[in-house]
């Protein structure tokens, strides 16, 4: 607990700077755990003025936020032009953007920071700026790499009990049942339970694999990709000891009473593990990368161009990212 | 309001003639709708007495039903052999199902019943009969068409504002991109916005959209159907006057506040729009047939094989079938 979360400041023509200074400005009354925020410092504090937030800032980076945090904003200072403009992207600022997520994990890769908050980023105004990987999981996933073969990243939305992971993620369902495999499934259900056990402290993880067709395929009635894929994908990890069930119909088990007797659900495809979470956790889910050598959060929105720059956004996600970073990490 | 509603009494096998019997039971404290059960009259009574129920049977039909009511469950009698087996299937039976359908359509077809409500039925066991539908829906429309072209079934699934309806059904995923079509979404919210304003009293009903793919497709990184298919259909139906918008990102459209702008949610397929409302209504949701000459409701379950013969079946989805078709037809 003596080290400082990091968090990425995001687009800065999005919501995720707002966000977290005014998280910042109210850290007392929410009892946060120390951050450094890795961003532009001269941005940050044109932003801080625009929402009428009386903040000062410390430029001490990660080894100077705990003693800082009570009395300033600790800042990584990232170098760069960040024009402060309310929901308006620039090329010009992609730099710090991509920076400021490169040395917060850096940071945190070698231990000055506990764990990584990631705010929103706009791929397309990233993409202008050279940006060249397919999401923010993606990026990190490299970073972490350090060089040797990334591992398989696997997305997580989390709210209470309800732990969702999309197998495949952002790719159209027509291409979803070529992308299954059995060996995909064996691999993000090993790195779910691994991660549920370590960075959860469950000791013996309960997971549901949904099946990707309507009731499960209904004994191949509907579909023969639940036979022959999610089946022996199931079978296999049941044999090599893990609490697996599976393939459940997705529909009826995301019944409350249902889905709580596992402590994470495996769904095949983006809206079937989405879906359920966001109809439950309205703006509270938090984003969870497994898989990482690094714990990483962030909020589960966007970055809400039409309410940057008016104090309105609601800071429910990116707390619960602050708050889930800090409990998977309290015993580092 | 003076004539009875027809409910079928589904698989013998099981729980929804157990439930049909237990709500007759509590007529009086559920103040329920006078209704005339199609079934077999030997096996109901078995069935009575096994659950423990102190019922009287009258096997007057839809016509006498309405003056019976109170003291005396009405029958309209299905000849045939129906063996009180709870959980066990038995080709025997499906006579008697299917006929009970077949007469209770036909009953309610003919005015002698308001609407009807079907107990789940069990396609294998049908199959073994001779059934030759995909499924009760579609075996529904059918009868309905009486002779002439069947109309475009479509199911919504409804609890209290929430109603989802999934324009491909019972099909894989991997069929679901190549059966969307712009016409046969037109169809589908056509028949959505017209039983809305006629069975529903909605004047002018606002129907959400959902995109078939990932954030509905983010402009054409994410899959082309959501441009070339979706979104044409919903500028036709804007074109023609419907109150329609989409194609919206499934994942947020569920979102408590989001939907409850609209009063209903066309979805592209089964988990898309089943998901939601399983999510929020825990074993109270009800299955609305739209677009048929009748009123059809079911309960959002199945056969439950294993709770037959039992008692401890929830009513809950039977009776908010019961409750809704009553609704919808209150003032014929």
């Amino acid at each position: 607990m003596d080290k400082p979360l990091a968090i990425s400041m995001g687009e800065p023509a999005g919501v995720g700077p707002d966000i977290a200074l005014q998280l910042y400005a109210r850290r007392a009354e929410l009892n946060l755990p120390p951050f450094c925020l890795f961003g532009h410092g001269a941005f940050l504090a044109e932003r801080a003025a625009r929402l009428g937030l009386d903040i000062a800032f410390a430029p001490v980076g990660p080894d100077g936020a705990m003693a800082a945090f009570d009395s300033a904003l600790p800042i990584a200072p990232i170098d760069g032009i960040v024009p402060d403009q309310p929901g308006q992207t620039t090329p010009l600022s992609g730099h710090v953007v991509i920076e400021a997520i490169s040395a917060a994990v850096a940071a945190t890769l070698r231990g000055s920071c506990r764990a990584l908050v990631t705010a929103p980023i706009h791929k397309g105004a990233l993409y202008q700026a050279g940006f060249k990987h397919p999401g923010h999981t993606e990026f990190l996933a490299e970073l972490c790499a350090q060089g040797g073969k990334p591992k398989l990243p696997v997305m997580m939305l989390a709210h209470g009990g309800l732990r969702a992971v999309p197998v495949t993620i952002h790719v159209p369902i027509r291409d979803v049942p070529g992308l299954l495999s059995k060996q995909l499934i064996v691999d993000t259900v090993r790195v779910v339970a691994h991660d549920l056990k370590q960075r959860f402290g469950i000791a013996n993880p309960q997971i549901a694999v949904a099946g990707l067709n309507p009731h499960a395929g209904e004994g191949g009635n509907i579909g023969r990709e639940d036979l022959e894929i999610v089946g022996p994908a199931v079978a296999q990890l049941q044999f090599e000891g893990y609490g697996v069930t599976g393939p459940l119909p997705a529909d009826t088990l995301f019944y409350p009473l249902h889905w709580a007797q596992y402590d994470a659900v495996v769904a095949m495809y983006h809206d079937q593990a989405l879906i359920p979470i966001k109809t439950v956790a309205f703006e509270e889910a938090v984003n969870v990368t497994l898989g990482l050598p690094i714990v990483r959060t962030s909020p589960d929105h966007g970055t809400a161009f039409d309410l940057a720059g008016t104090g309105r956004a609601s800071p429910k996600s990116f707390l619960a990212a602050i708050v889930m970073a800090d409990a998977m990490t309290a015993n580092l």
